[in-house]
Parts: structure tokens; C-alpha cells; sequence
């Protein structure tokens, strides 16, 4: 296995660390609804996510009509419009209005990339995988629909993700190299670049004791990769110059790691009621997680630099534009599930 | 299920009909190595196929590289360099050259269609769908490599299939636009408009008694869809015109259904050894093919008849240019494995 050093962000920059650690990875306390209803500055991330994820969903529906053959549009519609709080759509959108696009112009992206992120979610349930039962608060996909149904619902979600996003740039009049480019940035954030080379080195991982690179190439790959293909294509989409784009992928990288400590913390800090799926499972199959290899509080520590990594990364852009993604990782960090 | 009309060809232009029907699917005959190793007119088939073969397997070798995860990228490589005959790359690239583009250009596209071919073996050979343990005369890819790692496998060549079209496009310099169509082509034949809508509806007739119209719906979506969509794709890329594109469609759908019918035939006339593959496996499974509804006199008559329409659809293009999708058409037809 090649060695991966550790994600480290440094230096670190000055920051009000109580006040942003008190309210890290579960933990609820007095300022809790001040920081979630809306910032200093009057902006809302829930009211932002709220609006971005109304579009997406809407796109989604009309994307995938209930036809022939059923059972297969039944079990893709199921996973796809499951709700969740569409954090890739939303980051998507924001990255492509952060360098000027629109979001017409980058709903079709974001749509692909939920459709990616749904089909990852079916096969990684699949009892030869995770083997995972709940999901959201309803039975996995081979739960509801057999397990054949399922892996092919996921292999449709996959093609579709490409057909929508080539369909849906050239409908709304996104430059055909621009959409390209986007392509490949999505694709290969979902094979031996990403997704499927994450799960397979944590699917070999299990029962072992893993050392903090490992765990790191895992989360790189199979949370943090995706997010950073959202962000990236939507300033692809959207216009950006190189710059922009790449100061896109660093935020995103930092923003998906935040992302995945943060999960594993609440992994073993909530309910499965509260998750919306089977909590504690990670100590129960002795998987590597943050927590086990730093300690709580030690991951709630590396959380906080994630964070504060994220924000420094947004200083190169247009002021007047950085609200929603500054907000997206305060709310990624802040997550109670 | 929507009712499916099956596909016929009509009129039937006249055919020195014994010729044909006596080395269709499986017939050895006289005139047997006079038709496979070269037409009338000096071209070879053979040749021809094995020097587009010969292009796409360096291209594919170089485009999957063994690295980490290791067990990974050998699973993936142990099924897309299996060799095999090449149909659809070189179906790709004939269509390409048909209409006055290179090989060059074509190359990534015939590349990204037999991954998506590969990928769609390795998922229908899944214990959770059509169990198979042979493929190509050696053990299938979960067989090889274990059930969650091949489903991974196929999974990631869906996506590198994607990525590697996208960027080969770009490198070769096909223009953006056309690249962009060829993935939504391509993409669309491998869901709910092709490959795993087709094997929805084939795992739910198995063991039930289909009409003809499901048969053909279960062919026309598992097999000809894909050989339909690297013809297409190639004439795009290749900078076809509409009329040439949708001549390129009917071409190749009326070839990708006769592909089927032999298929058909083949599996209960030949043994698993000259197949390389399970033979009188549809039998056993009481799976509908056309032998079964058709006789297999009836099977290869019909064969016959898709042999005419196709051959018939080249007319429209420039007639220096049909020679390889003539013979192709016929090399598929003729075919003993």
C-alpha cells in the first residue's frame, strides 16, 4: 500500500477556537440556535441550502419519470429522491456562483453529482459491501428492491449522472468544453481516482489496525473526492479561470475531510435515531475512524483546523461572493447528523 | 410491460438466400474458409479487425496502469484485456472512418465503449444475477477476484469509460461539441436506455413464457444498444452528418440484434468449448430465446433477414467507404463462437 502522509493544514491561522469548538461534531450547547439560524452577517445556510436543494430536487423528479421498466425506476427514484440535505448539489451551485455562473447553468452538475453520490450509496449498502440495512431512516436499497434491482439501479444512476450532465450543460447553453471537462473531473472522481479505490482500501482495512494515512487515503477517496468534483466542476461550469478553479479543490479537500471526521464523531457521540442510520457501526465492525486514532477530542481538534483551512482557502475570492461556501463548512462542521 | 412490436425488416431486397443460410451460426460448410478469410474483393475482414483490435488493446493496456490498490486494477484489467474479438471498438471506429474520420480520433471512443462492455460482463455474471463462472474460457471476474471487488471493478470502468472519452476527445482533438454528444450517447445506452434496462427485463422473464415483442425488447436493449451507440458515436465523432448518423443507427441495430440471434443459436448448436463460455445455458434456465420461439430455422432465417437490412442501410454512404461495416455485418452473421 503507498504510504500517504496525513492531511495537515498549516500554518494554522489565529481563530476564536472555544467558541467554534464548543459547537463541533455533536456537541449541542447556549449558542447552538444563534449559530444555525444564521450568521453575524444575516445570511442563512439553511435558508441557502434550503432554496438550492428545492431546485435540485425539482430537476432530479423531472429527470427520472416513473416508466418502463417500473421496478428499476422505482428503485433508482427511491434512493435519488430520498431527501437528504443535498450538500454536493449545494456546493456545486455555490462554487459556480462564486466565480459568476449562474445556477440554471450548473443545476444539470449538480444533479449528476447527487445521482453519483446516490448510486455509491446503494452499492456500498450491498450485503457483499457494508451490508447495511438502514439508510436515511428507511431500509436500503436491496432491502426495498432485491439486490439485483438494486446493484442495477446503481449502475443506471451512474450513466444517467453522465448522460444529464452532458444533456443538461449543452441545454442551457454551458460551453461544450467547459462540460467536457467537467465530465472527466466527475468520472474520474468516481473509479480508481476516488469513490471505488476509497472503498476498496476500506473494505480491506476492516478488522485491521490501520495507521493515519490509511485512513486518510481512505476519506480522501470515498468522501472528500466527490465533494471536491462538486466544487471543481461547478467553477468549471461556471467560467473560472485555473486559479479559481484549483483554490476550488483545495477548499473542497478540506471541506470533504471536515466532512468525514465530523461523521465519524457523531458516529459515536448520536442515536441511530438521530442519524437517520445505524450509529455506532463503525466501532462494532472495528473500523478505523478519527475517534479511535485520536481520541474525541483529538478530532474535534483536526475538525477545527479543517475548518479554519477552508475559510483561509476562500480569501482569494470576490469578498461580496464567499458568503454561502464560508457558511457551508461552519454548517458541515456544526451538523448534529 | 410495454408492448414491444418486433423488428422486422421490410421489404426484403432479393439475396442469393442458400449462399448465406448455409454458413449462418454455426453451419460448417464447404465454402466456409473462402467466406472468413476474404470477401470477393481481395478486403479481409480478419485483417481488418485485428489491426483496429491491435489499436485498442495498446490503447487500453496504456489507459489502466497497475497501481494502487493493486487488487483493484488487476481486477479491472484481468477483464477488459481478455482479449475477445473487439466488436464494438472496431464497429466504432469503422463507423468513424465511414464518414471521413481517422482511426486516431476514434481510438479513446472505441476504447470507452468496450470498457462499458467489460463492465456490463462482470456485473450480469454476479452471483445475484446470471451466476456465471466461465467467461471467454477462464473463471469469471468475481470468481477471480471476489464478488465485492469485481462489482467495484465494473463499477469504476463505467466511470473510466467516461473519463478516458472525454479526455482522449480532447487530446485527439475532436471538437468539444461532438465529444459531449458521444457521452450522452454512450451513457444513455448503458441505463434505462440500454444495457441495464435490458437486463431488468431479461432476469424478470426467466422461467416465464415471453412473446416474442419481450424477446425482442430484452435484445434490442442488452445487446444492440451498445453496438448501436459506438456506430452512432463514431459517425459523430467522426463528423457525420444527421442523415449519416441515423443511417449509422438503423445499421447498427438491425447488426446488434443479428449479433443476438446467432448468439442465440450458437448456444444450443455449439459446446462450451468452442464458445469459450457456458454453452446451453439458456436452455437450461428455460430462458426465452429465439431458437425457442422461432426454431432455429426460424431463427436463422430471420438472422438472414437482419443480414439484408443492415447491408441495405450502407447504400446511402460513400460506397469506397462501406466495405468493413459490409463484411462486419457479415462477420458477425457468420460467426462460430
Amino acid at each position: 500500500m503507498a504510504k500517504v502522509a496525513p492531511f495537515r493544514v498549516q500554518p494554522r491561522p489565529p481563530l476564536c477556537r472555544d467558541r467554534v469548538m464548543l459547537k463541533f461534531c455533536g456537541r449541542n450547547t447556549s449558542i447552538h440556535a444563534t449559530m444555525e439560524g444564521g450568521g453575524d452577517d444575516g445570511f442563512s445556510i439553511e435558508r441557502y441550502m434550503a432554496s438550492k436543494a428545492a431546485t435540485v430536487n425539482e430537476e432530479l423528479n423531472r429527470s427520472l419519470p416513473l416508466q418502463h421498466p417500473e421496478c428499476l425506476h422505482e428503485s433508482m427514484r427511491y434512493s435519488l429522491l430520498a431527501g437528504g440535505k443535498r450538500v454536493r448539489p449545494v456546493l456545486a451551485i455555490a462554487a459556480c456562483e462564486l466565480v459568476g455562473g449562474d445556477e440554471a447553468a450548473a443545476a444539470p452538475l449538480a444533479c449528476a453529482v447527487e445521482m453519483v453520490h446516490a448510486m455509491s450509496l446503494i452499492h456500498d449498502d450491498l450485503p457483499c459491501m457494508d451490508d447495511d440495512d438502514l439508510r436515511r431512516g428507511r431500509p436500503t436499497n436491496h432491502v426495498a428492491f432485491g439486490v439485483s434491482t438494486a446493484l442495477l439501479a446503481g449502475d443506471a444512476l451512474l450513466a444517467l449522472s453522465f448522460e444529464h450532465l452532458a444533456r443538461g450543460c449543452a441545454e442551457h447553453g454551458v460551453p461544450a468544453d467547459r462540460a467536457l471537462r467537467a465530465v472527466a473531473e466527475l468520472a474520474n472522481a468516481v473509479g480508481t481516482g476516488g469513490l471505488v479505490a476509497g472503498q476498496v482500501v476500506d473494505m480491506a482495512s476492516e478488522g485491521v489496525d490501520v495507521s493515519l494515512g490509511t485512513l486518510e487515503y481512505i476519506h480522501m477517496h470515498k468522501t472528500a473526492r466527490l465533494l471536491e468534483a462538486a466544487a471543481v466542476c461547478g467553477a468549471i461550469v461556471g467560467g473560472g479561470g485555473q486559479g479559481e478553479i484549483e483554490g476550488m479543490r483545495r477548499y473542497a479537500r478540506l471541506v470533504g475531510l471536515l466532512f468525514q471526521v465530523v461523521d465519524d464523531v457523531l458516529d459515536v457521540t448520536r442515536t441511530s435515531e438521530q442519524l437517520g442510520k445505524t450509529a455506532g457501526k463503525d466501532l462494532a465492525t472495528g473500523k478505523a475512524t478519527y475517534p479511535k486514532l485520536m481520541g474525541i477530542d483529538g478530532a474535534r481538534a483536526y475538525a477545527a483546523d479543517l475548518l479554519v483551512g477552508a475559510e483561509a482557502e476562500l480569501q482569494r475570492f470576490d469578498p461580496t461572493r464567499t458568503e454561502p461556501l464560508r457558511h457551508l463548512a461552519r454548517f458541515i462542521a456544526y451538523r448534529q447528523h
